[in-house]
């Protein structure tokens, strides 16, 4: 019994790692069991024994870029010294994030922001929670580095975090939109004057 | 003649307009022929007259944004004096646009961005080139700004034009999708912050 649930849990596991590249570039609701079927040569039923709805297909896949997304960015970036290193390891494996294979059609959570935004249910529901936790992780990396007088002390942590979330949305417009060469570039620089802005006026060491 | 073509012009106007609201709130891609006709009840042989396909419409659909746009926020903000005045009007009047009742779902372009960024064809490349133009409008009134002195001599304006797009971006961000009650206050701080950098450093005044 174990054995037949462990292999269906690493079923269903790829099934959704595959079905998150594909949200990467058709959206999320542009996902359904039916596009993921054909995309995966499987059959609609064995689909649906896995993921009773699309809601519940849609919610997984989000639940599981997200999990990807922690492991990826949050985590190493969160063994990083306090201050400006953990915060350019943050910024700097999120843009990483942002063009990996994972993401073959650019971050899914860009995309799913634009095409939920007007969408009330359970999915924006969960999508405006993941996207708030992540505010919330840049900001309390923001607050450290003032607590441990890194950053200046009237530093607003979160005014830094939607600063920063601003500047990984204006990458993804640069990068996938415009083609614009110098996207990085522009995104890092954008970061360096964030932190230049964020360092303490005279020097405490 | 001269009437009845007069007559057809108006017509399709009032049509367009409508469908830019539809195309805010739908997005350009979730427009149709048949969508808009019913909408508006009109039949979808009388519109076929004014738009010969989905595409017709929607890249008309784009251009009539694109002329709002330039009436709304670009002409008014260009008669201001030259510098931190008119790099403000140009800002202020962005944000205005982008929760005008023009655009009940959201700035149209905003969406479309993301919405066309992994779709090639014509609509995608008058998105891009409508985009690119309005980047060079922010970069020439950075550039402007300089040459009078109002803007530090070094100020790389290509990367102001950037970072104002990011600021716009992570705006419609906050206040769309997580209706953060502060998103407006966090955007015209991230315009200060630019601007309070884009200073000459000592006044030559």
């Amino acid at each position: 019994m174990a054995n037949r649930a462990g292999k269906g849990d690493a079923t269903r596991a790829a099934i959704l790692s595959h079905a998150v590249k594909l949200a990467s570039r058709v959206g999320l609701t542009g996902l359904s069991i039916g596009r993921l079927a054909g995309d995966l040569s499987l059959s609609k039923s064995g689909l649906f024994a896995h993921f009773q709805s699309k809601e519940a297909l849609q919610i997984q896949v989000l639940e599981t870029a997200a999990a990807q997304f922690v492991e990826s960015v949050v985590k190493p970036a969160l063994v990083e010294p306090r201050g400006e290193l953990r915060l350019s390891a943050l910024f700097r494996r999120w843009l990483d994030w942002a063009r990996s294979q994972k993401m073959p059609g650019g971050c899914l959570f860009v995309g799913a922001s634009v095409e939920l935004d007007d969408r009330p249910g359970k999915l924006r529901d969960r999508l405006v929670e993941l996207q708030r936790d992540f505010v919330t992780v840049i900001a309390t990396v923001a607050h450290q580095g003032v607590l441990e007088g890194r950053f200046r002390s009237d530093l607003d942590p979160d005014q830094l975090a939607h600063d920063l979330y601003s500047v990984m949305l204006g990458y993804h417009h640069a990068s996938r939109l415009l083609k614009d060469p110098r996207a990085e570039e522009r995104a890092l620089a954008a970061f360096e004057a964030l932190v230049a802005a964020a360092r303490p006026r005279r020097k405490t060491a």
